[in-house]
């Protein structure tokens, strides 16, 4: 498997947050196979910090940023990317929006996570969720696992807000430190109290703020199932060509 | 200070290496002052790692990368980048080629390293450097360490076939551990026996392999200082703007 051979070019529409893409791409880069340089993906990200927060616009607090996500979109097409990756869960309310628009694939993060989910043994009946509040309002995990018959339990209001939005705006200010640690982990603890026998890290700065070994059930990180997702695309790609 | 009213869209020429490129984009975004997304700079990235070896052609033993480079160069452009950065130190050997065709300025690493030295106090005037034989051959941090009357040392050529060079192919295939570390520590403690003040991890893929804390003078990462660079332009600009 050389990479002369592939013609996958990963486009990632990211800037949601910044360091959320930094730590996505790094993950690409380590799940994908190879000794040197040459064996790695062509990849573009166009990332667009300014994109309007999206957990305000689900909450009606805020603009609509489906123009900045088919803006970024067409950057990456024309830069030449042959599939897109959204390294945001809660960028994912909008894919509807814009994907009939982008002449380009998207490797659908949270439909990923949920086929992820009933590769788990022993098999998950019942899946924690920790995410923004607009990812949880928008059902975006809601749906994808009723489809695939696993139950969600999701934190209180009171805890969505002052544990789980609190751990992530401290991560998008970059002044995450042990609190932020303790308050996702407590808040991860309350759902494998209901039950939860994973912890969906439904929003891709919680990993960043929630080390895996912090709950006692597995804590699945989407970037790194989109990233794996992304890998065996490009070569099974390869293989068939 | 808000991103509403910056212009300059940095564009990351990389994928020398992928990881490298990855580790760049993070310190970039570490760099960055500010506490929302929002506060960030846009980005785009072109991260090809199918650009050949930089080593190999400097050396004779490959293609010319500067094709590569160019049609790198125009993607970033034609994406709105209003400014290209490099990290990855070997390839600055090929920036007289494209300079003048990409249409875009480049905030050059290396001469940026040169000018962070003579900020160091007390003052540096020999600096050591662990580099690819690329980037040793080309002579690249020579021409500007003499600019700014610094002496460089090196390391003799069976150290840096087999420390340096091992080192770095070892973090380029991912598989670098305790004794890539070893490998670069001794080298750079033979660099500061021979009167360095600082060391310079003049390959992207160093500091990814070398704790700063594993040498006793300053270990100086030209990535950061390239990041801390491309803030202070993008700063100024908003400022004058």
């Amino acid at each position: 498997m050389t990479t002369s051979t592939r013609t996958e070019i990963i486009g990632i529409l990211g800037g949601m947050g910044p360091a959320a893409t930094a730590d996505f791409y790094a993950k690409l880069v380590a799940t994908t196979p190879g000794t040197s340089d040459q064996d790695h993906l062509r990849t573009v990200i166009w990332s667009d910090p300014t994109i309007p927060d999206r957990t305000e616009a689900l909450l009606g607090d805020g603009p609509d940023p489906t123009p900045w996500l088919l803006d970024g979109s067409r950057v990456l097409r024309e830069a030449g990317a042959t599939v897109i990756a959204i390294p945001c869960n809660t960028a994912h309310a909008f894919v509807p929006r814009i994907a009939d628009h982008i002449g380009l694939p998207i490797v659908h993060m949270i439909g990923e996570v949920a086929r992820h989910l009933t590769t788990l043994s022993p098999r998950i009946r019942t899946a924690g969720l920790l995410a923004t509040t607009g990812t949880v309002r928008a059902g975006l995990y809601q749906e994808w696992l009723d489809r695939f018959g696993i139950r969600l339990v999701l934190p209180d209001a009171g805890n969505q807000d002052h544990e789980v939005m609190t751990a992530i705006h401290a991560v998008k200010a970059g002044t995450y430190d042990d609190t932020t640690t303790a308050l996702l982990t407590r808040a991860a603890r309350r759902l494998t109290e209901q039950g939860a026998q994973a912890v969906v890290a439904g929003c891709t700065e919680i990993p960043l703020g929630l080390p895996a070994d912090a709950v006692d059930v597995p804590l699945v990180d989407p970037a790194l199932v989109l990233a794996q997702a992304l890998v065996r695309r490009a070569t099974a790609e390869n293989t068939a060509a």
